[in-house]
């Protein structure tokens, strides 16, 4: 397995790569979400590439930059075990140089959810991910669709400016009791840790309700809540039953519908969702 | 030269054309200028691919959209006769289909010029040359110093966003009396088409008096101005003296300087400059 660190070894690794290239971009502190997402490129694809580079433009002024968690040998050790062949490893300056100024942005899709609440997220993801697309040129791009609504971003990015790419969506990876993977699951102490299972219950509630004919957005979104309220040590700050392709929120579920929450838990901000329809 | 519509067939024949890959974006209506481009090209490249696309998102609500001169056929001849070797003529359905909602856009370098005459000017030109950029996949790309702050606006885009293409800018085209060649010059009616000399005069002098040792940019400026006031026909919009890395007004020419200005003759808005220093 290569580990690069700049540009133009990058661009040399990558031509000597066989054909399809698959990519899983990542922000490191591996989980096994992030296992699966190698293994889908590795069926996929003859040659797999992983990234790891924590960007500071998605996360905002008030957000967990600086404690995100970080151990680049312990990826490293994950990734060569997984089968990787190439890690891109770019460091913050090689990214985003003085005199960087282009960013890219997608409308629309990004005014609710995720992007309501954390303004220039995705600005800074989908201008990331298009520098990764660029620097690596994969056939497919895999992404988890724990972040919901980064995938759709993607997606529609990858199909607005022609990148020559297929994005693959891969299921959530949950811990036993429901938790989905995530790296800041590290957050969590012992007693927090156990109660961040009510985003599952929440969600499994509401999804209950669906298979039973609930069609009503509104009972579905107040089922979540009543759950999540219920944990006194967890603090709910929004939940959404959505559209699947626009993110618009839905009076009726007639179509694919995304259920989708964030909470804090403690000082920790954890998101899920669920796919109904 | 094969000339294709629509993204799957143009990714096909990419994927035959021999490289290195040169790349000319144009819209149409060629002119010397373009053809000088795809010499340029022709010299430096194994392939030629052009393009031919009237961008709508880089043109105002008050501005030449539907006016903008088109012969197609013209410039497929001239393109075959100048040895290109695919064509890329999509259509404006093509390249923004609905839903379409994700845009590349430069800032600093964009607030002055250009980008605070034309405000979202270069958000269209940025996203469509990205756009172009990933449907073409070309090693070098060649574009008009005709179009400065383009040039430089495009070649920190590329920079920025890790688009693995050389930018490579050519000189501006004239005619015998100096007018730069511009798809637009056709608008201009006989009368317009003498004082247009104006333009080339004005930058002329400037640079004259820079040579005989004027650094200050102020009076370059105004020298401009003044020879371009002196013509009735001509209405000046800007002039500029420039730094030619950053675009920002400049005090005292001691570095690479752009002089440029943009004016109207008659209904006809004209744009051109010289670097100096």
């Amino acid at each position: 397995m290569k580990v690069i660190t700049t540009l133009p070894e990058l661009r040399n690794a990558r031509t000597a790569l066989p054909e399809p290239v698959g990519f899983v971009p990542t922000m490191g502190y591996l989980h096994a979400g992030h296992i699966s997402l190698i293994n889908a490129a590795k069926a996929g694809c003859t040659s797999v590439v992983a990234s790891i580079f924590v960007n500071p433009t998605q996360f905002g002024p008030n957000e967990d930059l600086a404690e995100y968690p970080r151990d680049l040998p312990r990826d490293l050790s994950v990734l060569e075990a997984a089968g990787v062949d190439l890690v891109w490893t770019p460091t913050p300056e090689c990214m985003y140089p003085p005199g960087f100024q282009t960013w890219v942005e997608v409308q629309g899709l990004t005014n609710g959810l995720e992007g309501k609440i954390r303004p220039g997220h995705f600005r800074g993801v989908t201008t990331i991910v298009a520098k990764l697309f660029n620097a690596v040129r994969p056939d497919r791009a895999y992404f988890g669709q724990k972040d919901a609504q980064q995938a759709v971003v993607i997606r529609r990015m990858t199909r607005d400016l022609d990148f020559p790419i297929e994005i693959v969506v891969c299921p959530t990876t949950r811990e036993p009791d429901g938790l989905a993977m995530s790296s800041r699951n590290s957050y969590l102490i012992p007693g927090e840790r156990n109660v961040a299972t009510v985003i599952f219950r929440a969600l499994t509630e509401a999804k209950n309700a669906y298979e039973s004919g609930q069609r009503e957005a509104d009972i579905l979104r107040r089922i979540m809540r009543d759950v999540v309220n219920a944990e006194p040590l967890v603090r709910l700050q929004y939940v959404s039953c959505a559209d699947y392709d626009t993110l618009e929120e839905l009076n009726t579920v007639n179509t694919k519908a995304l259920l989708s929450m964030a909470v804090y838990v403690g000082k920790t901000r954890l998101i899920d969702n669920f796919v109904i329809g």
